[in-house]
């Protein structure tokens, strides 16, 4: 089948570092095209190798330029490194409002990283919906890291980063730190704290507060202490210290069977989402749009509860 | 039945204004009892009278004490008031982080105000599970105005209050309001702004830049168009101004259609949250979660791709 062909002949070129074949590839996996299946089955061979590193953290801690000085250091070890940078999108609207801006200018010329901007929008069973397929493609594309970089707001979001192999959670003095990042439920999927913008004044009582903080959870024994590192990205200090950091909790996850673990999480929340929106697209069959909508409108009229709704709305399924 | 007779005097006693007949009802359906839909039923005749108030804002704009003023002012009116409070919680250990402290303790002895914190965990399909369903409850105990104040961040969170009846947006001059509430996603669902602390140093230049950023936007041209106020709410300062707008939108949306159109909406994701619930439930029984997780340790093998595993868990399901 020529189709198949097509698809082996992009992934050959994926792998090879050309970026408009990687590019090609995103977007079939991320429209939900017709030959979504047939690129998946495609790239599963060559995929399982990758370092997926989560980067989260409230707007203004300095993601973008700590993901650039990682990639710099990377780069310099002869990694390939990949990069989606997920913008958290308006529900409303469904579309990224930051981005189409240009990220991380200075690694744009070298063909040894690919970096992409993902709208977050759309996720069904809490996993965003083609993040765990892009993954896919840049893993089976070969290279060695992928950073996953998201604003940490959004429980889908948190999510996504919470199951990459190693989170690395970045704050900066005098935000409000600590407080904040335990609203926004980041503190405890945190493998790396990194203080970033460390020459500012109170970096040392956010990294003693987030010391604190982590002492305050309960851990087993044997289990993973989270460090907590000072950074100042925009001139690379720290970032080796950082690096270090990464490689050993790398080393401690193969070894302890986290890694296994968490990417086993990683795929079943992928494979139920699938799952889900199958149903959900027979459940549409089923009901349409039109006939949710005229239960919802008896619900309102007080005709029905919800729940005798929703038996109604099923019962054409199985 | 027995069972059925508690119920119906539960609500009888909730309709008084019994404040532990309402919090026995909110728990039964807040932990999916084996009543639960029982309950439901029951209190299907006496709803749909409330209206229904979301306030959303970022950490700091002062919700609290927003909430707070408005109910004085209700109360004032004469209007029974119940109030919803949502505490983001974290998707990892599911307890609600800020959930048990004590709000607005100046209501707490009024029988005409009732006061209930809800953790954000759980939600499917979107919508957070138990949320829609207390608001049932309160709207048939007979509560004039329910007002859900959530954080403004978390897609669910925003989903729910985004289906209230209308919908307050709250800042703070000089937190980076405007580009903040767009990444979060808020200007768009708001049919009120509110710049509260507007007695603070650049509560004008707040409201520009918000008026600016609402004037971009498409509308129809008979939309409603949001006004933006300024309130200094510990003093009760622009209250009555935003009560009156607040009753201005809810007679335009009456009119107009917009009520009727959110409530629809509303109903409908709770029907199909309800809906996916169940299938998730049948999910379970044939696959179960060890099926899942035997079939995501596959995928991460690399012997089979997402899609197929979700077909082999679905295939038992119909």
């Amino acid at each position: 089948m020529a189709r198949r062909q097509d698809v082996d002949a992009l992934i050959a070129a994926a792998r090879e570092g050309q970026p408009r074949a990687i590019a090609r590839l995103i977007s079939l996996v991320e429209d939900a095209s017709p030959q979504l299946r047939e690129v998946m089955s495609a790239l599963m061979p060559f995929t399982g190798s990758a370092h997926v590193i989560g980067i989260t953290g409230s707007p203004g801690v300095g993601k973008s330029t700590s993901t650039s000085a990682l990639v710099t250091l990377l780069r310099a070890e002869g990694k390939r490194v990949g990069v989606l940078a997920i913008d958290p999108s308006s529900p409303f609207s469904g579309g990224a409002l930051l981005g189409d801006r240009i990220r991380m200018q200075e690694h744009s010329s070298d063909p040894g990283v690919y970096i992409r901007s993902m709208a977050s929008r759309g996720h069904l069973g809490g996993l965003s919906w083609s993040t765990p397929q892009a993954l896919r493609v840049l893993d089976a594309a070969g290279f060695d890291v992928i950073i996953l970089e998201t604003v940490g707001v959004g429980q889908s979001e948190i999510e996504v980063v919470g199951v990459a192999d190693t989170v690395i959670v970045l704050l900066a003095p005098g935000m409000g730190d600590g407080i904040q990042a335990a609203k926004a439920g980041i503190l405890e999927i945190g493998d790396i704290f990194v203080v970033n913008k460390a020459d500012r004044d109170g970096a040392s009582a956010t990294s003693r507060e987030l010391r604190h903080m982590i002492q305050l959870a309960d851990r087993p024994a044997d289990a993973w202490r989270p460090p907590v590192l000072k950074t100042v990205a925009s001139r690379g200090e720290g970032v080796p210290e950082e690096a270090a950091a990464i490689s050993e909790h790398f080393e401690w996850a193969s070894k302890s069977g986290e890694l296994a673990a968490r990417r086993t999480t990683r795929a079943a929340e992928e494979v139920e989402a699938i799952a889900l929106a199958a149903i959900r697209r027979r459940l549409g069959d089923v009901g349409s749009d039109e006939r949710l909508r005229e239960l919802a409108a008896q619900v309102v009229a007080a005709k029905i509860d919800p729940y005798a709704a929703a038996d109604t709305l099923l019962e054409g399924l199985s």
